[in-house]
């Protein structure tokens, strides 16, 4: 679950050869559009030292058609390890490998929604999610969202007006904690009122968990997953963020009877799991501490980026804008004040930065004057000068 | 793409560990069930090395969001591949990278058909790629096929009908290239007059090209993509049975139009390409030649297979039954005389072999006196070995 990339085309008049990465680099700009890892951050030698110790410790078993649920090995350490970073931690038999949260929406829905059942979102929301939900025939409407997250009072009403229209409410899909874009966390009381919701109502919730690990000021808020009776939310895990997103790795979360039927479905039972070797790798990783000590190295890492980006923010855009701090993740959601973010991109661009207006979020008529930054693939240094350089683009763009 | 795997169950009392592959062992059994790589034919090393050079070639460029339609290397040696072992060969913009034909598959009907639509089938198909099928909301109309192949006539008869009751056929799926679970190769004249069936009517031809590879008998029938014009066969390609299952890499080969749709999808573009790291794998396997020796190796010892289970089987079976010596894959097609397939299998495993019986294969009523055997997870002495039990079950089951 990455970010901009309908934003830019890759030019390949500039480069004859095919793209590698999805990251589409241009000289001069330091984009803040990206909700990438910064390659330096990215454990090269460590995965190549799992690859190895899977294929010795495996042999043949970690190349053929692997169980469908995800070898043992993977679904046993997913289940130690949300134990230890969340309130409760699921059995090995709640868990699914996934090929990253991309592909494991996808197939939730697939597998949940009927032709015409409705989708909740949160607006704004993850705008690539959308793309996903949109591939499949349901129709979505916006739930609107604050500094506290899905305003679930609104949700409330909306849930009324759709159950007396005679309308089924089948999904709700919700990035609840260190938000993409806005990297709000949904506030606890609201989280109970969601699950109150979904249970008196019928619906599954679907929980982007892509960023717990990167949590920045002390623990991660309780999953919606941990807080709600079983069978209510789907939870979307994944390992990109928190280990590297090409390895295409993240789990399923649900319980028992559900777990058994993702894993049951045709691409699982055909193809044999959809990650098997790089699910092992991730496992290897988890097993040795590799992946422990990664996690505890990003925190810092980041959170020195987004301490460097918002300290810088506060300087340069003073008054003319008002953000959120986020307590993990990859975002920093910055509202301006009489400015038009699209008029104020053209600006940053030409003076060497950029970002995705915040509209890109929004289901329908979203906020003009809303923007996203992602700290994620920068350091520190470069996030000030990114920052210096969008407070002379709002200053020659305010009117 | 691979088999049985609904027939069997892991015993976990057996067992308290989740199990780690799909393949369950049965002590005493040689299971000819099992669409699986011999685990002693993956080339364990030579993917160690491959993995070591693609980390130390690209560093995290490997590992971070990947292109969404796979990494250039990928597209440009699979482009490479396919002009070497077929009558024509794609761009590299045709290409996009996929999890295995399995994923393929399901994205692919995701994208092209709507809910409703018909999805023809050869009568038998592979039976995952049905339920695969299943897994959305369209209506599957078999066709029959016979030792040629999909029968080409009763589809012109069936698209007439269908055109007069107003149905929209929408996609066709068949595996025209030694056919799971047949072993057949659709015969020359009905690879063009389906193309011409479906140019006329306007559908798409999903060609599920896995086993083209392991051909036996000299070059591979020419694939239907290769003889049809642009935009009307999508054709997947798998790396799971040339190189192995458990990296879950293949590739969707169409136009550059489709291409790009396909890149395009939410999935690809919200992930960032669905097997990044394990298709720069499959790259770096095939540009220093391991690919391609891997190949020569795994046709030589399948092809040892193959007939020491055909001498065998001719040698036990004599009259009470017929088969299709296959010119490539994993499968031989036997149809019994007299003898029902699944009193067969109840006496086949009490003397300790087993295989599927092929109503498993059939849409809807099914022949009931044939069955599949693979011959690629065992060397040729316990093919023998399971031969002369299967002739061993066929005296005492024939009345």
């Amino acid at each position: 679950v990455n970010d901009r990339s309908t934003a830019v085309s890759p030019s390949s008049a500039a480069d004859p050869r095919l793209p590698l990465v999805q990251f589409v680099e241009r000289p001069g700009i330091i984009d803040l559009g990206w909700g990438h890892p910064d390659p330096a951050l990215l454990p090269v030698e460590q995965l190549r030292l799992a690859a190895d110790r899977v294929l010795a410790q495996y042999g043949a078993d970690a190349l053929n058609y692997g169980h469908a649920a995800g070898p043992g090995p993977f679904r046993e350490w997913v289940a130690e390890r949300l134990a230890a970073i969340d309130a409760r931690g699921p059995e090995p038999a709640s868990i699914v490998a996934s090929a990253g949260n991309s592909q494991a929406l996808d197939q939730v829905v697939s597998l949940l929604a009927s032709p015409g059942d409705i989708v909740l979102v949160e607006d704004p929301t993850y705008h690539l999610a959308v793309r996903i939900l949109r591939d499949h025939p349901v129709e979505l409407v916006p739930i609107p969202a604050d500094e506290r997250g899905l305003d679930t009072d609104v949700l409330g009403d909306t849930l009324d007006s759709l159950r007396r229209a005679g309308r089924r409410v089948r999904l709700l899909y919700t990035v609840p904690t260190f938000h993409n874009p806005t990297g709000v966390s949904l506030a606890p009381e609201r989280r109970h009122a969601l699950v109150r919701l979904a249970s008196r109502d019928g619906f599954t919730i679907i929980e982007d968990d892509a960023y717990r690990e990167l949590s920045y000021d002390g623990p991660a808020p309780r999953s919606l997953w941990s807080i709600a009776p079983d069978g209510l939310v789907v939870r979307l895990v994944s390992f990109a963020k928190s280990l590297a997103p090409g390895l295409r790795v993240g789990a399923i979360v649900a319980d028992a009877p559900f777990a058994r039927r993702v894993a049951d479905s045709g691409v699982l039972d055909s193809g044999g799991g959809i990650s098997h070797f790089a699910s092992l790798v991730v496992a290897e990783c988890g097993r040795s501490g590799i992946y422990g000590t990664n996690v505890e190295r990003l925190c810092g890492a980041y959170r020195d980026r987004r301490d460097a980006l918002v300290a810088s923010l506060k300087r340069v855009l003073g008054p003319a804008a008002s953000f959120i701090q986020p307590a993990g993740g990859y975002f920093v959601w910055v509202t301006l004040r009489g400015i038009d973010a699209r008029a104020l991109l053209a600006t940053a661009e030409a003076l060497g930065t950029s970002f995705v207006p915040g509209e890109v979020f929004h289901l329908a008529q979203g906020s003009m004057t809303s923007l996203r930054l992602a700290f994620s693939r920068y350091a520190p240094a470069a996030l000030a000068e990114a920052a210096e350089r969008l407070g002379h683009a709002a200053e020659s763009t305010r009117v």
